[in-house]
């Protein structure tokens, strides 16, 4: 491992995205989300995703020229194509836009089909949060969980992002609705260790531990069981009927997160009580900790401590995949 | 148990709620929403819970003489004062409101505050798909399980409601954050029997199906773990935010569920691409079975099949209880 400060890796990906093809404007955003994600420690969507974003440009499952196109409009809601472009520009200009209606309207709703992978859910939570509104968003994803009594996947864990603006520091919840993503199992496994709580079934139907079985299965859990079963579902049924896009049963076949649909809230007011908001922070952090030396984070908040760790520090990086991104 | 016909349910409510002082509208209004509660199979927010509400009514907890005063508005985003009273009346008119605002403007916002309990949150879900809006809407309520990484309660179980219009029959998610309330786990206790799945924690901190041992550590799960317990969270600090009304931390003291703070959003377009829908809940139930003669349900519609079967034969009653009602 080795540290890389975010103005160098920033510098990098904009590079590598010039070469392969990007407008100065897309280079630009979309280097900027990458670096973000990495300074704020979800590598999964920022360094170690890098390549293989770019493996997909290469591979022409990105329309790199291609803009957003709206489609309809009705004064807070909007539906637009995203020509299956570069999926976290895409997103990032419909947030962005959702802004705009919403301080124009108080609330509005932009969706979104024909996108590419978004990387991480959260940009665009805190993206609506620092544009002074509440963010709301989601999108599908390919089946990884089977629906409650059932046996084979049929859900996406179709992540969804709340954001609520706060002077210290924004308020951001990014959650997938799997208990534990596969990624993260078979990272268990390959340590031979069991996972904290359980995250599936085994092969008579229990609730295991062990990452291996729930890998052989496919019956990982949704969160909380039927409910998130069902949260998965209407996440997926919301997007479509939105946006007349991909559903889970149609971008699954093709099992790359080419062509999903995603959802884009924006609320703005003047005035978010901010007291009030320190009050529930007060409130939840007065429980006693669990474990010794155990601490009550609220969503968001480990976030920002990673970012300031690593824009001091610079980002910690696997100095393979740092020369692998070198080399592209 | 005997069974009570809708009509008659409704005609008996309504004369109480005329004998305790309600307008006819409120009164026609109230019954309804307690009756279809009990009609769709949620005895615990429909007959059971009415001889309570018309407690809090005695009590003068509901001030049943007041009505929604709206505080402020920016076109799609208004915010309401519930004026403490009756609150599956003020609730029912925020999300009629929200589905007027949506059919101007695509998208609608009503938050309100200082309400009362507005019994099943997907009352409002079922209305607003009647009202061919999709429909989101959540409430908080006094805390009942600890923060992940805390001992106390600190969260409320806030439920949150997903509705979305289907001609062969709505799919409404009603979706509260803990794994089981506490109501459902005395049940259990009371009939000696283990939870079907982990529903918090025992006294040495390990996850336990054994409903006695979390009614006595008080740590129940929220659905997901640390997931929920950021959800529930985020859901209170939304409210709060956009409603200034009163937060989780606010109502415990009181424990009453009295003058909580609730969001209503509705979205309204032409056309939800019904063929797609369709293609999910297909999709969804091709999975196998995981049990023997095993079904997979979308949300919404074992609700169906229950009010479908009560409409046909009444309503299943404890005698008792209609007896109470009956002399209120």
């Amino acid at each position: 491992m080795k540290n890389i400060a975010y103005g160098e890796m920033l510098k990098l990906f904009e590079q590598i995205l010039l070469k392969y093809g990007f407008s100065d404007e897309k280079a630009k955003l979309i280097s900027r989300i990458f670096a973000d994600n990495s300074l704020d420690g979800v590598y999964s969507h920022g360094l170690n995703r890098f390549p293989i974003f770019i493996k997909t440009v290469k591979e022409n499952k990105v329309n790199i020229g291609k803009e957003p196109r709206r489609v309809s409009s009705n004064r807070s809601l909007e539906n637009w194509d995203g020509q299956q472009g570069a999926g976290m520009y895409n997103a990032w200009l419909s947030m962005k836009r959702s802004v705009v209606l919403a301080k124009e309207n108080g609330i509005a709703c932009v969706s979104l089909f024909n996108n590419n992978h978004w990387m991480r859910g959260g940009t665009y939570g805190w993206l609506a949060a620092e544009s002074d509104c509440i963010g709301i968003c989601f999108t599908n994803a390919v089946a990884s969980m089977p629906p409650w009594g059932g046996k084979e996947s049929r859900l996406g864990n179709n992540p969804i992002v709340i954001a609520v603006p706060r002077k210290e520091g924004h308020i951001v919840l990014d959650m997938a609705i799997s208990q534990f993503s596969y990624g993260k199992m078979y990272e268990y496994e390959l340590e031979s260790k069991q996972l904290p709580y359980p995250g599936g079934f085994d092969e008579n139907g229990e609730l295991t531990t062990d990452p291996h079985s729930i890998r052989k299965t496919m019956r990982a859990l949704p969160i909380g069981l039927w409910k998130g079963s069902g949260l998965a579902m209407l996440i997926d049924i919301v997007l479509t009927a939105l946006s007349g896009g991909k559903s889970t049963a149609d971008v699954t076949p093709e099992w790359t997160d080419t062509g999903v649909s995603q959802c884009f809230i924006a609320i703005h007011q003047k005035n978010y009580h901010q007291s009030l908001i320190e009050n529930i922070i007060e409130y939840t952090k007065s429980a006693h900790p669990a474990e010794k030396d155990g601490r009550i984070y609220y969503p968001g908040e480990r976030t920002l401590m990673i970012r300031k760790q690593n824009a001091e520090n610079g980002i910690p990086v696997n100095e393979k995949v740092w020369e692998r991104i070198n080399s592209l």
